[in-house]
């Protein structure tokens, strides 16, 4: 089977749309005390980004064949975890960057304060939604998700980064480094799709924990060549930033060709693992080519 | 049934050392990649603090009969996440206090970003662990302390009390402020030890839940009424900041006075609500008159 006859552009729309809707339901209004807070939460999640993550669960879900209402809570549970880790990230006292998803990030269009609280609030907000779907795997999800946003997970990634910048690290820590940081999210975001359903079978999840290791370390070669070749405009937000800062990237390690020669290969095993799979994996198919083709 | 015969101390001294003990065992060790992050979250959690909350968690456990094993990953989820707020709320686009628990705070000892960081690992931390305890009741333990913690719970709180500073509230909006700030995870510390058990009558959750909102309350006009009478050795923190920051307290609204009544009040309310339990409910009575006596 091939991904030749589906179209990932208009699922990826439906599935977007989707998610936004999700997300604008699951936050709380403004309306409703604490109000700045509120408002800047929605702010901060809702009206961007390309949504890989929920694009992920809904994909993976649709693998181990769980009907797509029961892939809203864990889409939305990653993206808001997503969402607070990009705004803690723009902070002064973090990557201190104005610009996100061609806005004024959190802390400009609010304070540092309720950015801070903005991140805190979101967090919790995330794992509170999974306990209260009482899916069959929630707790399975909940501890997944944990782990992926925690000290051995995003955070311990953001943490390594920060004490390695103006560092040269070796690829091997650098892999490490972005496997926390970028790819453990990106790995739960496809776990929690393969946990949605009542019971998941277990070459399913090997196949599902493979390919959400390649898209992991996909995402990251590709952030990384674009940084160093697209535009701020294009971007949405500040390119450039990791040559400023001195920062060790799959770019600056292997170079552009390398570096494309290695997002290359990551589509085509992970094509290659997808390939016993009949169409309920084009959008995991979709995907892949989406997030490695940006590079090409 | 009387407390009479039930000695406090012992009992908090045991329950303190073992809290402490379980959640050492539950950070992950500073020779853990990120060893920086984890040095300063253990920094940040141990060695320190009353333990009040955890006190409750297992106080309310053994009122609902449950074995005291079970009640450790709740208490120790509820001081991860009371730790976290700590080194948010010391930060300097918070309150920007260098002094915690008579040591430099979070981010004075080690910097702002890894402050940032660990509470955020501290969160998902506390998640993690009711997670992986797989107990009968975790999933209503995780929707109870994420709600707790979030945007309509000690988050909220934060921001409400951000947004009021140099504001004179009314006693209500005070109220509400404080139900959100520190109620609800003095109210969650206690639920998390009565869903500890396999299932938990209907009564003793009501009986909870009183007593929880009782302590919430009583704890905040104590801790005002310490804030403007004791000093900062005394205190472990700085002394006299919401004066210094011209703060509405339960002190400045209603005065020493009758803020010690109604701290009187509240515990003799909360010593007739549990008058007809047997010596199952020593621990509760002692943490309340633990709290209330404090500013007596």
């Amino acid at each position: 089977m091939t991904a030749s006859s589906f179209a990932f552009e208009p699922w990826a729309n439906t599935h977007q749309q989707r998610i936004e809707q999700v997300l604008s339901g699951v936050l709380p209004t403004d309306e409703l005390l604490p109000e700045r807070l509120h408002s800047a939460m929605r702010y901060a999640v809702l009206g961007g980004g390309k949504r890989v993550r929920a694009l992920l669960c809904y994909a993976a879900a649709k693998l181990v064949g769980t009907d797509i209402i029961a892939a809203d809570t864990p889409a939305a549970a990653v993206e808001l975890i997503h969402a607070f880790s990009l705004v803690h990230d723009d902070m002064p006292c973090m990557d201190n960057d104005d610009l996100r998803r061609g806005k004024p990030s959190c802390h400009k269009q609010f304070d540092d304060a309720t950015a801070l609280l903005v991140g805190d609030a979101l967090q919790s907000l995330a794992f509170e939604q999974i306990a209260a779907s009482q899916a069959p795997q929630a707790l399975i999800q909940v501890q997944v998700l944990a782990q992926a946003t925690g000290s051995r997970g995003m955070c311990g990634g953001q943490s390594i980064d920060l004490q390695s910048t103006g560092q040269h690290l070796s690829l091997a820590a650098l892999e490490t480094m972005h496997q926390y940081k970028t790819g453990a999210l990106i790995r739960a975001a496809t776990m929690l799709g393969a946990y949605s359903a009542a019971s998941t079978d277990h070459a399913l999840l090997m196949t599902l924990d493979q390919y959400s290791r390649n898209m992991g370390l996909a995402f990251q070669v590709v952030d990384d060549i674009l940084d160093a070749t697209a535009d701020t405009q294009t971007l949405g937000k500040t390119a450039g930033k990791d040559q400023a800062q001195d920062k060790s990237t799959y770019v600056s390690l292997l170079g552009i060709t390398e570096a494309r020669t290695l997002v290359r290969k990551l589509h085509d095993d992970t094509m290659q693992l997808l390939s016993s799979y009949d169409q309920a994996a084009d959008p995991l198919r979709g995907i892949a080519s989406f997030i490695c083709e940006r590079s090409f």
